[in-house]
């Protein structure tokens, strides 16, 4: 029976097609390891994604197919993105940063065909091929004195060279096919693997199309410095290609320097990613005043963790840049909440409007929300924790090959985040915590995230991380792990003193330890477990001192 | 087999919740028959939603089932906007326009089951009550004398107010499933019935949210002028509430006057109507300057034809104010093109701008645009004319009760518009004519659209309209029908002279004819084949002469 609508699947094979057709001329740079700039546009990327696909299709990948990439951000990495999915593949960014075994594991367990490999990244490779079945590997990136070390690769540029993009048949399939996959970087347990269907992506893009999100248009140059491997980029690439906006892919420079020099050579519009990266680059606009024009920049989207509200503060106060705050999980491709001053907002005083905007922000459109409590579902009075369940149209409904009931999702459909929230009366989520990392005293609960920002707004604390030890009366009190800014000096007294008219007294740490860093999971997240780790026995054994 | 993502289908009942939710206070305004303005909030719309949908299942209204409207734009008419598609029946807006005739035979053309009527309209109804099998009639509007003189008439307040909220159950169903439906105002033959799926409604109002296209959010105050019953108000009840835009209904009060009094009370930042309107509003506005603060307005959406340069030039440099010219059709729910500036032509000179702004622009996200030729396609040249195709997600696949082959539907899928265009290399559309608008003039085409926007140019000229009359030699040639404004004067001479510098000599018309009024269609489009036939014969008689 024909269907009232046209049969038009919403998948990615149409956004190349449209940006091939409305945008030819736009823009698509990447910086490359030796720091040359490498420009070239939609309609030279389109013509290299049909060659891409030919080339893949020839080597014998075919639809539902795995297609693995171990790459900095550039533009080839963008090229598989769209040509993988092109073909009905599944295009599956590796982590470059995980260690060699969990590599190995993943590219085992989502069975990948093919590997495309940057050719700086080829050492990581020798550490686990021995233990993967990889039919084929793509060096993107020449090889040093004409060959490679490894065997048996192919060069990326000569099998573009030989395949020819008018053999390209556009597939034709339903939205609901994978169109991309990632792995959780769980800090607990085997990373589990998450698939993206073309309708998810798409759709999630014109979530960071509209005006109320992230509001990425034609006129827009995005440079994510959140790596391609960290859920696409926050899907920024399927975004930019689908509304024709320029994009900058800053390759393996990422230093605070690097990324400024990109941000104003550019004159990028939109940039994005985790805290850690946005501390730097505070700190190095502090440092040399007026030297940078970021006069085009309009949004730097930060996720991944919370930002300290200090630090969103400054770039405002200190260099009128707009830190605009989001959240988001692997399993939902990953978008779920962005934080946009709400209109009602917009007069208000500046005070005000920090306090909202160190918030996560309110759902994207076919997002809905909810923080589930021990006894039902918290009230919207921005005060009652819970655990943020979501669903919608981009929210993964199962795990690749975990087979049987996975108790991340509940019964009534809803998935089960793991981070602790409250929701406001306007449905702006505030993350007070990882599940695991809350502080759970005398039965109360401590946010060790809101500890932890605080703690970064004093002006010697570089970073900080607050964990829970083991209390022999209260269960678990919070332990802060703090980091000073080289050259400074402060003592516990003087950080609780600067925390205390800010929170409850019992929420103050009990201790304060001085660390010269703190460890990072490979997406830049603080690796809490290993702190707990590193501390318990020592406050278990004290703890009747405490 | 569970999916990749969880099934969360796209339909209005999710846009009901969220608006609740998350925008519960921003405020629904209408204006009344006796002017008074009636302000409410979302909150309390929601909860009369619901009980307009439980009320029209106990009248025994099931999924499926049509629910007509005979309504001006209020409050109540966007109410029946959401509860009828969310028990799973199907809105029909039907045109109050219309003859009784066509009305009849559209409502038995739909069995609506339901109508949903405007007191002020009971008129119309008595024309046609006795043609068609409603089984119940609500009037919107307390009776005047406290009776109805039509019997057997339900109250809408009075159903709303003895109806239970909570009774309401959302149902489940698959988001292909038609939400609402219209009739096209067809000059020819009999109006053709086109559903909108629920799928098509949410996606184009996830387009009109982009900011590359209307950028509707939060924000916003959107008031369309277009009528409800005119393609949905162009879908503008359902994007803002589902970005939870304030929103202005006018109600019957449509003169200039009224129309710039609510714009500028109401604060309104995106309003939309056929150029008639805005013809008459920038008169208003040139003739009291200063008078109006329309200092909160940023866009006006103007479709349905094509608006003249000069006006968009007037409202631009006169006013200050941005057309935003758009393009769509009824099979297309309805918005296909919206002309915004694209980057490139954010600094060119002002000329070049209007140029641009003239053309009804490129299509929005997933909708894909070609141009027939006689012998292929048209290039993407701005010269080219072809008649307009299109596919996409929101183009409807059939009429409703149509059965066999369809010549509007091309074998390939897309759908033939009947409007004549060209394209630029941006993907930008011009319109140059309907098709049976088109003047063939020794086998080139001549472009009516083109010749009456280019007139009403002309200082003197209020509206002029061009259409084809026979020719023994050219086979046609274009006249134009001209009405003059009050207390102006122009002659035939004049206006060619005017037009001269504008055109190749063989597009100029070979008459002037003039008129105090051009016909217009229930949707305020030049009613062409009136003026055909009105001219037709006299100029086959004297065609000797020309």
């Amino acid at each position: 029976m024909r269907g009232l609508m046209m049969d038009y699947p919403l998948v990615l094979p149409a956004i190349v097609r449209r940006v091939e057709t409305l945008f030819p001329n736009r823009k698509v740079v990447s910086r490359r390891p030796d720091r040359t700039i490498c420009r070239v546009t939609y309609r030279q990327v389109v013509d290299r994604v049909r060659r891409l696909a030919v080339a893949l299709q020839d080597l014998g990948v075919k639809p539902g197919d795995r297609v693995a990439t171990l790459a900095w951000a550039s533009q080839e990495h963008l090229e598989a993105y769209l040509a993988i999915p092109s073909l009905g593949g599944v295009l599956h960014t590796l982590n470059l940063r995980l260690h060699p075994d969990d590599l190995s594991y993943i590219v085992n367990d989502a069975a990948d065909r093919v590997l495309l490999i940057d050719e700086s990244l080829l050492p990581v490779y020798e550490k686990f091929r021995d233990k993967v079945n990889v039919e084929h590997v793509i060096v993107i990136g020449p090889a040093k004195d004409g060959h490679y070390d490894t065997p048996d690769l192919l060069n990326y540029d000569e099998l573009l060279a030989a395949s020819d993009p008018s053999r390209y048949v556009e597939p034709s399939f339903d939205e609901n096919t994978a169109a991309a996959m990632c792995y959780t970087s769980g800090t607990t347990g085997r990373p589990k693997g998450v698939l993206y269907s073309h309708r998810a992506v798409i759709l999630h893009s014109f979530g960071q199309g509209l005006v109320d999100m992230l509001g990425i248009g034609e006129r827009d140059t995005v440079m994510p410095i959140v790596p391609m491997f960290h859920v696409n980029a926050w899907g920024l690439p399927f975004t930019a290609t689908l509304f024709g906006a320029g994009q900058v892919f800053p390759g393996t420079h990422l230093d605070a320097k690097s990324v400024l020099e990109l941000l104003v050579r550019e004159r990028v519009t939109v940039t994005a990613g985790v805290p850690t990266v946005w501390l730097g680059v505070l700190n190095e606009l502090d440092q040399h005043p007026g030297e940078y024009d970021l006069s085009a920049l309009r949004t730097i989207l930060i996720g991944g963790s919370a930002a300290p509200p200090a630090m969103i503060r400054g770039y405002k106060e200190r260099h009128g840049l707009d830190i605009v705050h989001a959240w988001g999980m692997t399993e939902m491709t990953p978008l779920g909440t962005l934080c946009n001053l709400p209109s009602s907002l917009r007069e208000a005083p500046a005070d005000e409007q920090f306090r909202y905007r160190s918030k996560q922000g309110t759902p994207s459109p076919f997002v809905e929300i909810r923080a589930r409590t021990e006894d039902g579902h918290a009230p919207w009075d921005g005060v009652t924790m819970g655990e943020l369940e979501v669903r919608g149209p981009w929210v993964a409904a199962q795990y690749y090959n975990v087979n049987g009931s996975d108790d991340r999702f509940t019964a009534d459909g809803w998935f089960r985040t793991g981070d602790i929230v409250t929701i406001d009366p306007t449905g702006c989520i505030e993350l007070t915590d990882r599940a695991k990392d809350l502080v759970k005293s005398g039965g109360e609960w401590i946010s060790s995230v809101a500890l932890e920002t605080a703690l970064m707004g004093h002006p010697c604390v570089a970073e900080a991380a607050v964990v829970a030890v083991p209390h022999p009366k209260w269960d678990e009190r919070p332990l802060a792990v703090v980091v000073l800014k080289p050259g400074s000096n402060a003592t516990k007294d003087d950080l609780i003193a600067f925390l205390a008219p800010q929170f409850a007294k019992w929420w103050l740490p009990d201790a304060i330890e001085f660390a010269r860093e703190i460890p990072r999971t490979s997406v830049g997240k603080f690796k809490k477990s290993v702190l707990r780790d590193q501390y318990r026995d020592r406050y278990k054994q004290s703890s009747a001192d405490l």
